[in-house]
């Protein structure tokens, strides 16, 4: 039961209320900056309570990792221009340190042609990942993580150049799908004599609103999806680097993995939660009553074989080593009303290497749920440590 | 000020509010089928009422043209296979009708494969529209609407086989997106064996929250669009069709309208003011201090000119003809951190041909905000009048 982080569920609004005396998570005014009231559960709140709630930008720490994740995803990967030097680098890491500030506290970029577009905080976060293109234009190459590059090759994998890698990432989060394209749209634009776009992948999750606080999320093909994760606050030293020059940040991946919905909807109910080893109406494991039980991996049922099976997702993905975990911040994606949908997988974890591939190598040896998806994106990142006010994104990691 | 709207203004919560006694809106338990509660306003809503709110399937009309647009959009465009016949046409709507009926109250569909998706209404709305296939299929060829086809071609379009016409229309709006993804799965998944999907559209305003109910949405260039707009209940002559088998339906037009940021934003912003003829800041006419003021077209400036320009977008799009007017309902769409952006541009008319075809006409011959736009999709569909309990969709239409 330790693991199994019931007891550290965090809801968003519970989130919000709680960190407003805390960790500095307030609810301000949007442009006007009148304050207009803390959110203080359903009773009472504003009816636009959750567009004016935001997200400190500025801490020890980049938001957007442990902070609760809000409805919408929209992640840019971009590759830095060919004449782009360590002065050029670090001036688009200023301007976005500013526009990042500015628009998640509801105010418009410096540059901002639609300001009115950034009135809405809505919980942004503006996350800044780095590729190992961008240590070596900073003259730090000896700063790049062992761990960041490609990953290895697993046979699971269907990998698109159009899906993959990057000099850079903006991962950005809101409650609000204009808050999101504008915020992309401002610091994309700022960019665009630095880097270009080379992807753009979006995801959502339930809406602010919509299912009660701390429900953990569904993916299509049902599950419930995010149950037994790292606890930001417990699991820090999972999560977050250390020391040395990445003290703060933490490792990014992102896979895009697609979901057939077609095949997997040709199995019945008890294969598909086979499949994973936990029921699709509660996401409660094949041995317990509740999602958050933990499962008992050893039990076994008339036929002598265990109840979740070996070949089970969440069999495969744990292991004896407790330093093999990371935190998943995954949204879902549909591009085509079932046909081109699937999960934009997120994780962050201290040392990619080490925790991340070799349970991704488990899962490529044995994980029946492979069968029904496959990997065709793939990107790893360093994300540096927070900023404080004056500072730049990745100033101390690559001064 | 007869025609402002300003005081038929229709906001969401005052819509399920106020529908709750009137037109039947119901917020009802989601899968347990539990009521829990009527929302009646911020005091007292429990936390998850967004997702709880149901707009009822059955009635006159179909839901999704006069009730309030949701925060997101799925259209999907089908065509019909080859040895469809009448029967077959006959099934698939029936069969449409019966899971509309249940995912709009928060039920699984009929052979629903992810029941548990099904748990979050959302206000979905499911409208269904026939393309000219339809009525041939059904042997009713004489009850094509005149106007159903694709429109007459215009200089400014730029219109791309894969955003453009179809056989069958299935408009899905939600205040959730995971609803919204399931629901157009369930229907596109039950008319595998009867119709391809030919294009998909996807679009998104404020999230429910984020804004108080009442604003009008803004689109990507940031201006206030949607103030002047037919009103339902008091505009319905102009909205709906009186009689004929498309007695109670509606023609609807989709146009994907794809915005250029880049250019747009090389303009200063008066200038961009007068492309539309409204302020960006709170779309009060030139002429006003107000959003809802009536532009007051004839005043002209210190130099003599009229205050709002000759090829200002709001001159050119109103007539002296009180029937060429519509219901505009679209959504943004993004598709690339702004490089891929712009409007599903959604009318809703009595009549294509008389309503909606000559305000296109004019603003193909005279409207500056062409030069930043460019219709790339195209498409008219005729929307069946309402379901009655036992009846299924088009029923009217095509017997
Ligand atoms: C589309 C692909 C995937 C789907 C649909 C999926 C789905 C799920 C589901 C339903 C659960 C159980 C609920 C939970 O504890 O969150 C789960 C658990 C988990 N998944 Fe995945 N997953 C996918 C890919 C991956 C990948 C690629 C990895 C890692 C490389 C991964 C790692 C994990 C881990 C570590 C757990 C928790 C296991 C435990 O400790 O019980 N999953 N996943
Ligand atoms: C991307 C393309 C378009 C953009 C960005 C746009 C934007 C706007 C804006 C900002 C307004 C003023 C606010 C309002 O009353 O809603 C407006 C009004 C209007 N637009 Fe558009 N529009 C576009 C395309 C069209 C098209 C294609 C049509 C019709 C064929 C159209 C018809 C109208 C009408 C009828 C009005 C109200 C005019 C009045 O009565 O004052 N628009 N549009």
């Amino acid at each position: 039961m330790a693991d199994d982080g019931s007891a550290h569920q965090v809801s968003r609004r519970g989130f919000l209320v709680g960190a407003a005396g805390l960790a500095g998570v307030a609810v301000g005014g949007a442009v006007g900056g009148v304050v207009g009231g803390t959110v203080g559960g359903a009773q009472g709140a504003p009816e636009d309570a959750g567009g004016r709630a935001v997200v400190p930008f500025h801490g020890e720490r980049q938001a957007g990792v442990a902070t609760p994740p809000p409805a919408f995803l929209t992640l840019v990967a971009l590759d830095l221009a060919g004449g782009v030097d360590r002065d050029a680098l670090v001036r688009l890491l200023r301007i976005w340190t500013d526009d990042a500030a500015r628009l998640t506290r509801g105010e418009p970029g410096l540059a901002d042609s639609e300001p009115e577009l950034a009135a809405v905080p809505a919980s942004l976060t503006v996350t800044v990942g780095f590729g190992p293109e961008v240590f070596r234009v900073a003259r730090r190459a000896d700063r790049v993580p062992r761990w960041l590059g490609p990953l290895p090759p697993f046979g699971v994998d269907a990998l698109r150049p159009e899906w993959s890698d990057g000099d850079l990432v903006l991962q950005l989060c809101a409650d609000d799908q204009v808050t999101l394209a504008h915020a992309a749209r401002v610091l994309v634009r700022q960019a665009s004599t630095f880097a270009q776009v080379r992807w753009v992948q979006q995801g959502f999750r339930h809406a602010p609103g919509a299912v009660p606080s701390g429900t953990t999320m569904r993916n299509l093909f049902g599950q419930v999806d995010g149950t037994r994760n790292l606890v930001p606050g417990r699991d820090d030293d999972l999560i977050w680097v250390g020391d040395g020059p990445l003290a703060g940040g933490t490792g990014m991946v992102v896979r895009r993995i697609a979901m057939n919905l077609d095949t997997w909807e040709a199995l019945d109910r008890p294969a598909r939660e086979q499949t994973v080893g936990r029921r699709l109406a509660d996401g409660a494991p094949l041995t317990g009553n509740a999602e958050h039980d933990e499962p008992d991996l050893a039990a076994t049922g008339p036929d002598g074989l265990t109840v979740i099976p070996g070949f089970a997702h969440i069999r495969r993905a744990r292991t004896d080593d407790p330093r093999q975990r990371f935190l998943r911040r995954g949204y879902n994606y549909d591009d085509g009303a079932g046909r081109d949908a699937g999960l934009v997988f997120v994780t962050f974890q201290a040392d990619v290497a080490e925790q991340f591939v070799p349970v991704q190598r488990r899962l490529d040896e044995l994980d029946l749920l492979n069968t029904w998806t496959t990997p065709i994106g793939s990107a790893v990142f360093a994300v540096p440590g927070g900023v404080a006010p004056g500072e730049y994104l990745g100033q101390r990691l690559l001064v």
